[in-house]
């Protein structure tokens, strides 16, 4: 082998897809030494994203001081890559579960760090902005990001404000006048992996609330507040966001963010490979070696595995998928361009005994894949 | 791929070798339809020794009336290869454990059968005669085949008799004289795949006897009978067979077939590649495909797996193993010869899935496995 493309996603709460990429490229390099290996450890959107593009296309770490998910003062950082020409956000960074702690409350939790970040991005100048939806403690459907960012929020009496979970049902104007004008240049790719919509039974706060501390009575006001917001930014600027899949992303920022600040919801995966430029990277590619931890009718839906292997099937390039366990069989993956499908397990063991071992097992696989491979040539 | 050798043992308890030969046939011929595929589905010396066999070489099954294992009459068949040069006779057709069914009694069962059938064998002009030991309800040290072959077993009056395992410490001489002398001629060659010896806490008795009906009081007397066997035989032929290896094979058959009929044990896959004349087979395929339920340690001893990689090592052609569960990490297996190893399993499953939908398995992992190697190429 000459040339493989890693884009693995992570194995989820076994190992890091940079802990993948890293035993994947040790074990070809041993078996193949002179092959040249790209690693890109994929992060869809959440916690880890921008370690993942900095890993992957090298570039800039930028730490500022923003409003963390209480309005507290936060250090957060974000990456500037193509020499600053893109900077990737996620979102998790300054709007995520854990900041809270057990400070849970979507009712008053916000987003606006995460606008802050974005502004200081344009302030650098950037032509373009990934931002990661994912992992995030907030209900507040991306206005206190859009409010950061120059969109005023009014209530009944002509006061701005920023509104939060609790408070989204107050909004009765909304005023894009301010937004900022640098915001209009760039492209704005927003990092999505799932498609529910904002409101009702899979909706932002019916799916997505208990984890963030709603109780069902939280829930139901935070799913009102959201079919309110949706209702004002429908009358004032005439956009649906009811039914736009992924409207209800990380508290329905995935609504504000398109419908406010131009934003363009896309799978984590094609943000991934647009910006690392794929269909060049795969040029002359032996193999691409991509990974999850479960390969199954979700992931077939739109993640990791089955998004590397449809852009690269037309390029000609054999994917192969190493996971923790496949539930779909080859017969139906060939279709989508997955060439074969590996699972790490040695034989009958239990999901806890494979994820606890799971540096282990991937090893070991890509050994036995590796060794199959040279007695093939 | 142009040329491929199958020598998969079974998968115990899911899959017997003619299965896993059959749908590793299936899905190599998929996807390489011009492929030469050489089927040897592996049996040890148990139950289906013969079939195997048969399936492997071509040849003639012979059906003749012989004792079953309590003296009743019975219709059991072996088999003839290479044009009546040699026999096949596996122990469990007219001594096997199944035939007793809920007449279980180690004291009084009888290998006499087996000699029939040697005898039979004879008749019909044989050079080789191969003898799969196991699976058998007996524990009369193959003094029951002996004397059908013309050994006499003499009591304390000079009275000959047939020796059962309640019956071995009646013995106080042994007679060669009147064995048959075509015999003499013939190569014996036993397939036995443990090394127990006849005696002890590891013998014939205290391992397998439970299994065949003894209680633990019985199992003295069976073990102590096998003992005074043992001296008989070291006094009348000046042979030990205490330290012999597989003595205790198959209720001490091992013991008795060696010092009494000239056998030579052997593991049943040496035994197996002998016969099919491997090193000839072998020669100008891409790879030879194994497999077993379990490659543990035992395995590594001396099973199916480790037999063909030893003997496919020295030409150079490439061993990969199919297997239910790989105990043991590649590292430790290539030094012997195995270049890869691949479970059947998909993800984290119990052994109860792994071995009730066994066929829907290794049939997935041989689609992904030619289909890698298709990409390989």
């Amino acid at each position: 082998m000459n040339k493989v493309l890693l884009l693995p996603d992570s194995f989820k709460g076994s190992l890091t897809s940079g802990e993948v990429c890293r035993i994947m490229e040790e074990e070809i390099l041993r078996a193949f030494p002179g092959c040249q290996v790209c690693s890109v450890p994929v992060a869809a959107g959440g916690e880890g994203s921008v370690d993942c593009f900095l890993a992957a296309l090298g570039g800039e770490r930028v730490e500022t001081e923003v409003s963390g998910p209480c309005f507290e003062p936060l250090r957060a950082g974000y990456g500037l890559l193509e020499g600053g020409r893109t900077a990737v956000i996620e979102m998790a960074a300054c709007a995520g579960l854990p900041l809270v702690g057990e400070r849970k409350n979507p009712l008053r939790t916000t987003t606006y760090g995460v606008g802050q970040q974005m502004a200081h991005a344009l302030d650098r100048g950037v032509t373009r902005i990934i931002l990661g939806l994912g992992g995030s403690a907030t209900n507040d459907g991306g206005a206190g990001a859009a409010a950061a960012l120059g969109v005023r929020f009014l209530d009944a009496s002509g006061r701005p404000f920023v509104p939060t979970g609790g408070t989204l049902a107050n909004i009765s104007k909304i005023d894009c006048s301010g937004l900022s004008e640098r915001l209009r240049e760039v492209e704005l790719v927003v990092m999505c992996d799932i498609d529910n919509p904002l409101c009702g039974p899979r909706g932002a706060a019916a799916v997505f609330g208990p984890q963030k501390g709603a109780d069902p009575e939280t829930v139901k006001r935070l799913d009102s507040g959201l079919a309110w917001f949706a209702q004002v930014i429908s009358r004032d600027l005439g956009t649906d966001v009811l039914s736009l899949p992924g409207g209800g992303a990380a508290g329905g920022m995935g609504a504000g963010v398109a419908a406010l600040l131009g934003g363009r919801l896309t799978l984590g995966i094609q943000a991934v490979l647009d910006t690392i430029g794929f269909e060049k990277l795969a040029q002359g590619a032996d193999l691409i070696l991509t990974g999850e931890g479960r390969l199954d009718s979700q992931s077939l839906g739109g993640k990791v595995i089955a998004g590397v292997a449809r852009r690269a099937k037309p390029l000609g390039v054999p994917v192969v998928a190493v996971v923790g366990g496949a539930e779909s069989g080859l017969d139906e993956l060939a279709p989508l361009g997955i060439s074969a499908v590996f699972s790490i397990c040695r034989g009958p063991q239990t999901l806890e005994k494979s994820m606890n071992e799971g540096a282990f097992y991937l090893r070991e696989t890509m050994k036995n894949l590796m060794a199959f491979q040279k007695i093939c040539r």
